[in-house]
């Protein structure tokens, strides 16, 4: 027999516990303010509402919720170039001293110069040069750390913001309304995983373990009884294009349902969710806004970009354009 | 203002909306029935309380409640030999048609003989090439299906049960447990991580993406617009030994603040999570009930196991003595 006097706990009680978690099932709150009302805003609510549904012909069991993002301009911005390039310089600069014969170099010699277009001319063989130069050597706290510093302490020079203050709001609405409705968001970037893994839960809310990424090898050191884990200049897995499923079959063991991407990098990623046997859903963000943020499509300095976006268009995949789907681009920028 | 009449409804709704998920915190419920009273059952029983509890000094945040458990002799039996050695020997025999060679040649001949004793002795290189014979070739899809069909018409030898029934009902309890109060499980196996993943969530209600295990490596197809992974014959990662704090580092990126192994195999994921800034658990499996499972430790056809077991005493580590700890080990024993 519960008492009269506690009944206004227990009320209070069912409002707390049992808030639906589909918040759109309620027309005053709209779980992706930043998007313009539209087309692209509308495919995505359509969508989800479709397949989360009881008794609708394309629900998905919440096991198959598995909804995959890729990173570098798509959760955030990419230009002038990758953030994780200028995190690399800055580890070249830190370093030099101990590395005297990166001054006549090369890629090095250009990074110390600050001559950018030579890094970039470099190629793919120089920047991997960077890459294991600063990135291997320590164990995987000390890089957990120096990733932390570093990006609670550089900015980026267009913004002059933390560069994980350029992360996209609506994006993170995105992931905020898919979780809400039983999806696990994974990040499967071309990028390093342990360069996004120091600041991912915080900033996207994605525990370390969804996501997936590019790695160099690692040795584990019983160190006499203080065990370690060491970073070898030794490249593991390249998450990029083909590289892509295969990754999201290596950590997460089912195809996505839900993948959103920017580039030809995640084209293979699109693909691949294309073909699930449930109701999927393809996501590809064009960047159109020069003013708020970069306009690029067919050529940037990370390469052509064409396949991707054609395959979208041809394929009726949902487009997003920047310039007019997002009313708000970033965090800071909300009133 | 809600209705009189409703009342009854919403104070149902309370029930099961707002049911403890620590269980413990109820005395009348015993969250591992299937554990003898004792030294074993009481240091899990503390150990969680002391670390989940608001307040306490050890308090461990919810994200960083990282479990993981090894598989074969851990949370299912390993004897006489490996379950999926089972499998392997089962698709030799069910491929044997597509190749004649394999009549005249080792370990294939051993296998195609009945003659575990060969099969054994031809080693690792040998199981390697029983391994690589049956588990490559096909897709990923494909494969899965294969596992699943094996693991539902196949047998254990002595118990004349689907290997996946012997499962231990205490592991199961614990891994129950364990969720209740906010810790996330994960296998992680020196087994093949595709040999576990078809049946590891109905089983052990552990997600795919949480599955670390040995792998081969593998190819995107696109295949004319139905792409497809195809699975290759060559190693990609042996989950194994100082393989484990390396494949806890790639899948999860955290390290473990409660590790459960059996073997020499588990020792260096104990030792990782032994070091763990946060109060941690070590839990040591020793099969001891030849009645009821089977009784061995330094020796085995898994080779010798002296060197986790010395540590697990030498280091105060809980050890599970199975005959004495446990009143059932598997689910079916049940009454």
């Amino acid at each position: 027999m519960i008492k009269r006097s506690i009944l206004p706990f227990l009320l209070v009680s069912i409002v707390w516990c049992c808030t639906p978690s589909d918040q759109s099932a309620n027309a005053s709150l709209d779980p992706l303010p930043s998007w313009n009302e539209g087309a692209t805003k509308s495919a995505i609510l359509d969508y989800v509402h479709e397949v989360t549904k009881g008794g609708s012909a394309s629900f998905i069991p919440i096991s198959e919720r598995i909804a995959t993002f890729d990173n570098d301009g798509n959760l955030w911005s990419e230009q002038p170039m990758y953030f994780q390039l200028y995190f690399a310089i800055d580890q070249v600069k830190a370093m030099a001293d101990e590395h005297p014969e990166w001054r006549t170099m090369q890629p090095f010699k250009a990074v110390l110069d600050n001559d950018i277009d030579a890094l970039l001319k470099s190629g793919e063989h120089g920047l991997l040069q960077i890459v294991m130069a600063t990135h291997a050597g320590s164990t995987t706290e000390e890089f957990e750390q120096i990733v932390k510093d570093w990006m609670a302490t550089s900015n980026h020079p267009r913004f002059n913001k933390k560069f994980n203050d350029l992360v996209y709001q609506p994006m993170l609405e995105l992931l905020n309304y898919l979780r809400a409705n039983d999806f696990k968001t994974f990040i499967v970037s071309g990028g390093g995983i342990e360069f996004m893994r120091p600041w991912s839960a915080e900033v996207y809310g994605i525990p370390t373990s969804q996501v997936v990424g590019s790695s160099i090898k690692t040795k584990f050191d019983y160190n006499n009884g203080k065990p370690r884990i060491k970073r070898l200049a030794e490249l593991d897995f390249i998450d990029d294009k083909a590289g892509k499923p295969i990754g999201i079959h290596k950590h997460i063991g089912k195809k996505p349902v839900f993948a959103s991407g920017n580039s030809d990098g995640d084209l293979q990623m699109l693909q691949w969710t294309d073909s699930n046997k449930y109701k999927s859903f393809q996501l590809y963000l064009h960047h159109t806004d020069a003013d708020r943020e970069w306009a690029y499509d067919r050529e940037s300095h990370i390469g052509r970009l064409d396949k991707g976006l054609d395959e979208a268009i041809e394929k009726g995949w949902t487009v997003i354009n920047m310039k007019n789907d997002w009313n708000t681009i970033y965090p800071f920028q909300l009133k």
